[in-house]
């Protein structure tokens, strides 16, 4: 094969890029005149040999402990467990300053993700340091979220820990027309008065 | 900056591409346990090293002359011009066995793409070894591409060679609602006598 169908083919291979935009990307970094291809390989290859995961919360890092877990300045008495990386970022830009711990995945069966694809060791490991005093779930809001969340809150009783679940609701922006009924019935039993 | 974030802002310099699609691939290629983000870099790298415009006709090749230059089963009477080597797979798999020329760009005065910009010297060239007897115009349906055809066409006056044009019309699928005046008047203008 080819050196373009062979980039072709391993463009089509991300999530949601399809064969035309694989061939429009491949055509595009071809046809630039500074080296825009060296320099998307470059960064791949720093990806791949600087990136971890960190040993105390497991989350991507390139120094372990992780840049969060050193922070002295974060609030050690309160920890969001999530399922995946991608995760922190969103939760840091809505201003959350705990600590975090990252599973690795959800509780997912026909996936053959039992729980000891998670990280739940580590959750335990941290909760015997004593400081922390709230695990809030931080799953996400599908069925393989909610029994992930559902699990760990069934390991933690007796951890003398508070476990708290993000608030579910309407999401921002939208049109009511289109929001599902589970997320409806959800916001309608969490309403709150204004007045 | 991050390995991850020089990554995510390498992906989302790709055309269509926007940051939270850029996280997501980034994320994607961090959590595969076969080194994906490895294939991809050496896929980038095989391209960027090994891909070169062919002197013959301008268009990607690994060799020089292109397996289609060289190819001695078409049909050196009918040379296509095309605006970007894009283009190529595509009248391919149309079928089309003649030869190609790629000019590099289309006039386009605004991004400074003049005339001296595109492969004019290169067609002259192939039309002086006296083999091509048409020449089709397969530059893009857009006002830059009309220009560009009318351009060439101008230019070849007087070299000896039936001058072509890419038939314009309907596309094949979607609606006749959702096409526009400028396709409805050529599908117009063209129409073709059925009984």
């Amino acid at each position: 094969m080819s050196a373009i169908e062979d980039l072709v083919t391993e463009f089509a291979r991300l999530p949601g890029i399809g064969r035309k935009t694989a061939q429009r990307l491949t055509y595009h970094l071809l046809q630039q005149t500074t080296d825009r291809t060296g320099t998307l390989a470059a960064a791949l290859i720093q990806v791949a040999e600087r990136v971890r995961s960190c040993s105390r919360c497991g989350d991507f890092t390139e120094q372990d402990p992780c840049p969060i877990c050193q922070d002295p300045r974060r609030d050690d008495a309160i920890l969001c467990v999530v399922e995946e990386p991608s995760a922190v970022p969103v939760l840091e830009r809505a201003g959350f300053r705990g600590r975090y711990l990252v599973l690795g995945g959800r509780l997912s069966p026909l996936d053959g993700m039992g729980p000891e694809a998670l990280r739940v060791g580590l959750l335990e490991q941290r909760l015997t340091e004593g400081l922390v005093r709230e695990v809030v779930l931080a799953t996400n809001p599908s069925l393989e979220g909610e029994a992930t969340a559902t699990y760990i809150q069934e390991r933690l009783t007796g951890a003398g820990v508070q476990v708290s679940r993000l608030a579910r609701g309407l999401p921002m922006g939208g049109d009511l027309e289109f929001v599902d009924g589970v997320t409806m019935s959800h916001a309608l039993r969490a309403r709150q008065t204004v007045t």
